[in-house]
């Protein structure tokens, strides 16, 4: 039999011992269970990015793959702990809209509140949640506990703003999802939003910027003249705004959550 | 049956191929065992540091758990390497106090050398026993070697200073351990030491500054003005210093070491 | 039976979701898969750095490892994907050299382009080959898919600059392969290259520098005075540069790939 499939995301970094903590956790819990790491790298207390990054991922991971993600500056506060389910995955975390992305994708998601203690690690720290709540809950999941077992089903979850892009007449109004490392800018723009038609009679207007250059890959020869910047869909299904070999986002000055339209060319 | 479970602490970096070479050396010698990363980041040589985070650490990993520290600037030269069992739990690495915080608190530890070459990864670089001591004496341990076979009991392995505060009449002498990423100040009291009735009617007193706001979690409504900064019980069991969004370290000018003194308010 | 183990080293930090993504495909098609991350913090497109890193890691990994390595200017590009098996190992990858230091040490190396689109993710991203092409192929391999499965034996794969040094009259000529995080300069010259009896009669030149104080271990003391700089067998088996506690480098003004002659003192 597989071993049970645990992800971690969190904005803890990798210097301290609150990583290190939580796998122990789990370990204690569930022996048998496959630690993966996603990142443990997002800004401090930064929902957004976590909420990207887990979109991101989780597409490439197995059936029954519990994610495990703590960005979570309400911890010891009222806020909630939840765990959904939904594309044949669950994810534990605060309510605090960090699974938003994938649950609306994927929608429609079960939800269930966090409110069963003897699932708890003892005792509870109320800076700790995600060694004391999160990572047992989840390595009791691994071991076969059902949500139900967990607490009650809810349907009024914190909403992050939603995913899809805004469609006008003869425009689409994006944003700025993600910066990733080299200064791409990732939009919330799909190629089903933006088809191969489109792309070859529009462009994509940022910051008083028109971007008309649609490659396939980063290393293409350029074709046309946009200062060196293009658009390409990348690895995580969006179209993606990239410069070779410099970064896209301080040529743009772009910032996560900006606007971003496509539009046809005139 | 469950997984032989080795934990890695190293002042290495992630940047090389140290941290990789250790887990080929360990599952070239154990391949069930199931390694994971405390944290590579340790200040280089900061062995006060690499003690805090295991103290930190440890009592999260179930029984049986094999902790491998490596900070260890005297590699090559004299110093010995140790085994030490406490906690039901077994450490490896330098005898150079990196283990004292854990073998303090879980007294009594036993400790013996590693002295039997017959564990060893031959050659053995003078410069790097983290791969070939180290890592196949953790192993070995992990195949169900014991402790005396590797080398004879010791008593006399290298001290750090006391992890236990001082108390004096009126006051308790403490300390900082640490400092987090946040730039919370860890001090060595605890709860058994600084009471909710103490609490309440004291303070801490650090560089000129004196914090009598005690809180529970850190998004609490503040409740007195200590100029932002208040102590809570962090998730390590020990009280930290610790400010609203903003380093207390910086605000304090705080340093790892320095004194922390717990008194009454007059 | 061990589980089949899978390392993987590339430039894609840890602060996004690749390096998540790349181990949710691999744990998908081979669940027993055992992951170890050699590094991610290979500088942006540095191939030989990679190349470098890998030669010193492969030999502390079992018979059988499967070894993926993604440094990948070129991805999406006509560039090959191989996979190569030497060394009784398996590395899979981009064919842009970043094998070559382990295939011409461990010479002669078998190697086949990667051509059946079978075992690839689909569909596959022209942007990001590492999870769409070279986790499925590792774990296909780990699944016991043979590399004659894959595509055709190839000869004329990419080289990079030869590993071993150039053996002059009375001087040999080397170059520096690698500068740790700590300043080390590590060449590319061998305990066989450089023999204690020409290391009591010789010294390494670099930058109008003599360096002729050869170590066995860091913290030993200083014997002839070079400027606190020293050479020492490091534990990737190549002569290093260091100095006490500062950076070599910084000191030398040393750079990758860099001459350093080994002559005879005068």
């Amino acid at each position: 039999m597989a071993q049970p499939l645990i992800t971690l995301l969190t904005d803890f970094g990798t210097a301290d011992y609150f990583v290190g903590a939580m796998k122990g956790v789990i370990l204690s819990t569930c022996p048998s269970a496959n630690i993966v790491d996603i990142t443990h790298e997002v800004p401090p207390q930064d929902i957004q990015c976590a909420a990207f990054i887990l979109l991101a991922a989780y597409k490439s991971f197995p059936v029954g793959t519990i994610h495990v993600a703590v960005v979570d500056p309400g911890v010891g506060s009222t806020r909630r702990g939840i765990v959904g389910k939904c594309a044949k995955q669950i994810f534990v975390g605060p309510d605090n809209g960090i699974f938003n992305y994938v649950f609306e994708r994927e929608a429609p998601a079960e939800v269930f509140q966090i409110q069963n203690e003897q699932f708890f690690r003892r005792p509870v720290s109320p800076t700790f949640h995600g060694r004391d709540i999160f990572a047992p809950v989840a390595a009791a999941l691994a071991n076969g506990v059902v949500a139900t077992q967990l607490g009650l089903e809810i349907s009024d979850w914190v909403q992050l703003e939603p995913l899809a892009p805004v469609r006008q007449e003869g425009t689409i109004e994006g944003r700025i999802l993600h910066i990733d490392r080299f200064g791409n800018c990732i939009t919330n723009l799909k190629d089903a939003d933006v088809t191969e038609e489109m792309k070859a009679n529009g462009a994509l207007l940022i910051n008083g910027r028109r971007i008309g250059s649609f490659r396939k890959f980063f290393a293409e020869k350029e074709t046309t003249n946009d200062g060196g910047l293009f658009a390409i869909t990348g690895s995580a299904g969006f179209l993606e705004i990239a410069a070779q070999n410099v970064s896209a986002a301080e040529i743009l000055k772009a910032e996560v959550g900006q606007l971003v339209l496509f539009g046809e060319k005139d």
